[in-house]
């Protein structure tokens, strides 16, 4: 599957992936967003880290996903706050992802409500946003879903709650991001985003609960988490492929 | 607080403040750097891979940082030998900043002092490039760090010397510009870039020291380090938050 | 030796290049490219996220290298199916790369044999390479490693079998980009391109061998590997510096 992500979270990104068992492609250019997007099993598009290159070959890929019938994911870090992201991801959104992944500020600040966190940080819980994310999907048609303490997960009227998961997952960087990219994946292998989503975050959060038994810190816990991820139960569970 | 650093140490960089307690934002682009330089509590700039954009954001970041009285550190990665950064960074010099934390290859190289390194490796050691960091000092006001086997801190006619650590520090990758963004992390909740600069190099060094008791080869002992960072005792008395 | 590589593995380069011995520089925008391939020691190019600048950066340093004798490596990740980065890679190439490593896919597609795989997987076997290998070699007039199983390693008729190795370096993000990269290293000291790839290959096999003797899964494997890298006798056995 295509990601076209943050500079941040590549490694992270690409590794959580492969222990689910995922092939990511890391195809990000403006030359090759859309061919590749025409062929990928999915595509996340994380606007954690935009210039206008990277906006435009995301603006492509988005595009080429949406015609082409591949499954998408948008990830809007940090979007509410900062102008120049927020319009992107906006222009994003045309382009009906088949899952919106964020915390509670960036869902409120991608739906034009609140003025979003500062930075990647969420200044709201996911219960704050639920109107703002059933209002998006609305508009995409698709799942969105809130990362939080619990994880809300809507489409239309439908809503899902995903707990679990442990608190170093906000202590190591990419955790959400990570997430988003395996939102993705679950999308290339299940027909209903709302289900894959919900897969995606009980995938992670189960895998932390197992890892945070072993590590206490979060140096430790990002290796055991990313061993966890690849557990046999967890991966066939989900059958990502 | 808000990073603009290079695209080998954006993870490790992340997880060391994310470890210490700060929050991280790789806000790092032309239209937004100014704009969260004025909201940051604190900006790294560090040149280690450059391009034209990434340099006209750090200006922007930089000039935004000191127009708002945002604290701010310089890191010149490799200034010296190659002559595009060298001139971005003596730009950058103009914005004053609180600190600048370098080896002493780049702490000579960005005083126009010798050629500099090859590279990330200091070719001088730290205590010979005490009269380049003093007179950097004396151009910005600020404080200026020489990272070595003992460290250096000057600013003004003060010094202070730091000691500990362990040579592991220098077998894994991005210790030191971690370094450069956890002076700056402190920055945000010190009043004086002097203290704020020695309080991070002892919270490396302490946890550096830490982590070699238990990890005696560079996979291992970068994951022990960001465990060891994450200290409770080191934490609380570096109240970062 | 410096590193023009992708953005996904940036890290665990350079990790592996510390453990391993070597001093990695990723000086990789157009204004310092060449200026630098001048001096270092070996030069790696990586395609795997290219841009426009990039692509020239990467153009100018292989040309830099090519002109003062500096020994580099090309690694044409996922070549063959994506235009751009196949037209870039085929203009690389005729700056005679001392080693081209790539999977069987690439190989094939950078030789202009087959279409190449989706994405960094490689579709065929490394034997179903051989004859695009001895191919390039002979248009290079260096060595030519195709990575699988068994790794294949050319130049002109000569061929080596590179056997060990552990599955799960395909489970972690960018060990072939590093095993790359330390091609590069070896070539650095070793004045044979085909016995530096040839010990590259071996380095890192071996250390996989012993990681996984260790770790099981992805996460804690690849913590182990790098710490096998540093290995002393393995170390010692390459000698690079």
């Amino acid at each position: 599957m295509q990601c076209l992500t943050n500079s941040v979270v590549t490694t992270i990104t690409a590794n959580v992936l492969l222990a689910a068992g995922a092939a990511p492609a890391m195809v990000d250019n403006v030359h090759e967003a859309a061919q590749f997007a025409k062929i990928a099993s999915a595509v996340l598009v994380n606007v954690g880290t935009l210039d206008d290159d990277r906006a435009r070959a995301m603006l492509l890929a988005a595009e080429s996903a949406h015609g082409h019938g591949t499954p998408w994911v948008l990830d809007p870090v940090a979007v509410g706050g900062l102008e120049f992201r927020t319009r992107v991801a906006r222009e994003l959104l045309e382009f009906a992802p088949d899952v919106v992944r964020g915390n509670a500020s960036e869902i409120l600040g991608l739906a034009g409500v609140g003025s979003g966190g500062r930075g990647v940080d969420s200044t709201a819980g996911a219960e704050e946003a639920v109107e703002a994310a059933r209002e998006l999907s609305r508009r995409t048609g698709g799942a969105v879903a809130v990362s939080g303490v619990v994880d809300l997960i809507v489409r239309g009227d439908d809503t899902v709650r995903v707990s679990g998961g442990d608190e170093l997952l906000t202590r190591t960087t990419g955790a959400g991001c990570s997430l988003g990219a395996l939102v993705a994946a679950y999308c290339a292998v299940a027909d209903d985003p709302l289900l894959a989503a919900v897969a995606a975050h009980a995938h992670v959060a189960e895998a932390a609960e197992r890892a945070a038994v072993q590590a206490k810190r979060p140096g430790s816990f990002v290796v055991s988490w990313v061993d966890e991820l690849d557990a046999a139960d967890l991966r066939d569970a989900g059958r990502i492929s």
